[in-house]
């Protein structure tokens, strides 16, 4: 078994750096204290005897040799990077709880055939720059490392400047690593494993995404002196939109979900009708073609909602996966892990995207989850339990200590 | 007559100032370029022979002495600050008009027995800090003087500090100043006069305003892992509220306008439902009893939209003027000007606040318009023709001339 109290402290210790302003964290990917807690991971790994590696993404990746020089090693690991209003251990868990597996193979003396590797993965919130899980996409290929490079944030400052930056760009070539398996242990982020009381979640699926990013212009004029029949007014645009994307998602309740998290409005003065207005539909369901249905809706609703009004909109897709199942070797791994140590656990979707949505693309993949509090997730009264933290990671550890072989 | 070519060569060398980024300009109130336009304002009101005042909401005082030492003056002036993304008339025009009147008044060597002064208001525009017409509240009492100090912008700056800050907060009490009669030039920034072929409005009312400050907070959490009965989607709430602004506008309209020109995401995170958004709406209208009915259904119809959706919701008035009656001696002189001078006119009604909204609580007060180009203001693209400048300054100038007295 895992040591759940070291685990924990290092939790709380990673917790420390990049502090939000109401006991979350704010470590935004390619930040000062997005390099700080990269930092601090290193020091841990290399205590506990791992070889580093750094791709040219930045993503980490902290080597426990195996006996066997020509087996492929397993992996594990997650992101360190947090929502700017975020929790402790969306991501975070996943990342020490692989090093948490290494220190108790030391601690127990075990050797593994195949090496074992916890791992970073390099923006994985997709706030500061979209699309989420940036670096394990161009991992998997999905994106080329140029396109990721030239990602803007919202004041125009590149991914590739800012990951040189802050000092975090390796040598090695992204991708070039090949994968025995991929395992990430995450909170569920959704309140389902709290209401069944389950310790554990078995992923078998994850649901696909569609970011769209929709940006409506009017015509920017005087709020007081614009009469009612003359006005463009891009915000009210926008409204009826958020409105139509309500009831779409609605419309496929339960296989689907939807909303706009991020909006920027232009000039955002108060006596100024809105001229322009930028925001990012999120739209994710298990099922494709629901998927493509939401899409379609969208894009075919919106714009009767900005011809009536005289707006024009421009929609850009700036994020997306189809649904995912994971291998069925990695998630009997965990399911028989969990029924060995005991543990309640059910199978489960994941309702959030993940690393190892993409890993699963290019190595046998598979994910456990644990509960947290109320369902409760990017907000930074995300809470866990040191309990349920513990039974994940005992769960992570029996998975890959069958999956690396003894 | 005025000289329309040193007029509109004085408004183009004040548009170098904060040039915007779209042809307009962007000096918003108390920033460096604010200063700057005071300075160079001041240099032309010190070359023309004036004594300068500043009391101590930064209100600059351009007097030309009179005949008579008991005799009040006549002020003339508007603002010098603009949008965020404003045009290169709206205000300046009013300031610099009085210092065309002064100018001309040099040049025929013409004496008036009450003295003339030119005066610029600190913040009228209302965008960095709210209320609009801050300064000429102060002056006509309708603010205390702590109050504007304590205002806020954005990143949290006070107005008092940034005051002294750009070196423009004077020592003269404020409202201490009596007027003898205040005459404001400022383009219609509506389409009325362009569409009725006038050159000149005669402005005997103006509309009132009412700017609610509306806070709705629901529960940040992940846009995908949330099921949609558990949302509790403050952007969502935002969205039915601005339909429901523009419903009760409308039901009221053409005798009212409303609108969200200022709207504030929190987190602003692309998969985090909106946690909190704060945002203002601007209703307006030139009868009382319609603001105070549009406020009220606002109010009551935001409350059950929050309700239904478990938002929680805050209102705020952090704006207002009732509807304005200007003095009908000075309506009549302004009348009358256009009339000696042959310039087309009709009434109306001012579709915005100006600073002649507050001082008319404390002097006879009227207002002169002249067209703007497709009615368009607060953007850069705001125009105006050299012609309806001269237009409108020649009227000024006389009804100044009769009120001042030769
Ligand atoms: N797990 C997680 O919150 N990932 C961010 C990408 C997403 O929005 O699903
Ligand atoms: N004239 C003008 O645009 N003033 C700003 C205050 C308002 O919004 O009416």
């Amino acid at each position: 078994k895992i040591d759940g109290a070291r685990l924990w402290d290092s939790l709380m210790d990673m917790a420390k750096i990049g502090p939000g302003v109401a006991g979350g964290n704010n470590r935004q990917t390619l930040t000062d204290e997005d390099g700080e807690g990269r930092a601090l991971f290193q020091r841990w790994c290399e205590d506990a005897g791992c070889t580093m590696g750094l791709d040219q993404m930045g993503n980490m990746f902290a080597r426990r040799e195996g006996t066997d020089p020509d087996a492929l090693p397993v992996y594990i690991g997650s992101h360190l990077d947090t929502q700017p209003t975020g929790g402790k251990y969306d991501g975070v868990l996943g990342v020490l709880s692989g090093l948490e597996v290494i220190r108790t193979l030391n601690d127990l003396n075990i050797k593994t055939k195949h090496p074992i590797v916890a791992t970073n993965f390099t923006n994985e919130e997709g706030t500061r720059y979209a699309p989420a899980m940036l670096s394990s996409g161009v991992f998997a290929g999905i994106h080329t490392q140029d396109w990721a490079y030239a990602r803007e944030d919202a004041e125009g400052k590149l991914f590739g400047d800012e990951l040189k930056r802050i000092g975090w760009c390796g040598e090695e070539e992204v991708g070039a690593r090949k994968m025995h398996a991929f395992f990430e242990l995450h909170i569920e982020q959704g309140p389902i494993l709290e209401a069944e009381k389950k310790d554990i979640g078995v992923v078998t699926h994850g649901q696909g995404l569609s970011w769209t990013q929709v940006t409506i212009t009017g015509k920017d004029s005087h709020t007081g002196s614009t009469p009612m029949p003359m006005r463009k007014n891009a915000g009210l645009g926008m409204a009826k939109v958020l409105k139509l994307v309500d009831e779409i998602a609605w419309s496929h309740a339960p296989h689907a979900v939807g909303a706009a998290g991020h909006i920027d409005v232009y000039p955002n003065s108060r006596n100024v009708i809105p001229g322009k207005v930028v925001f990012t539909i999120d739209f994710r369901s298990p099922e494709l073609d629901v998927i493509e249905d939401m899409e379609q809706r969208l894009a075919t609703g919106a714009k009767v909602i900005c011809d009536e009004m005289g707006l024009e909109i421009e929609l850009e897709k700036v994020g997306g996966f189809d649904p995912v199942a994971f291998d069925e070797n990695c998630v009997s791994a965990v399911r028989d892990a969990a029924n060995r140590l005991g543990y309640s656990h059910m199978d489960l979707i994941s309702g959030a995207g993940h690393d190892a949505c993409w890993i699963n693309r290019v190595a046998p993949t598979a994910m456990i989850m644990c509960p947290c509090v109320d369902g409760l997730s990017h907000n930074e009264a995300e809470e866990i339990s040191p309990e349920w933290a513990e039974a994940g990671t005992n769960v992570l550890f029996h998975a890959v200590l069958e999956t690396a072989e003894v």
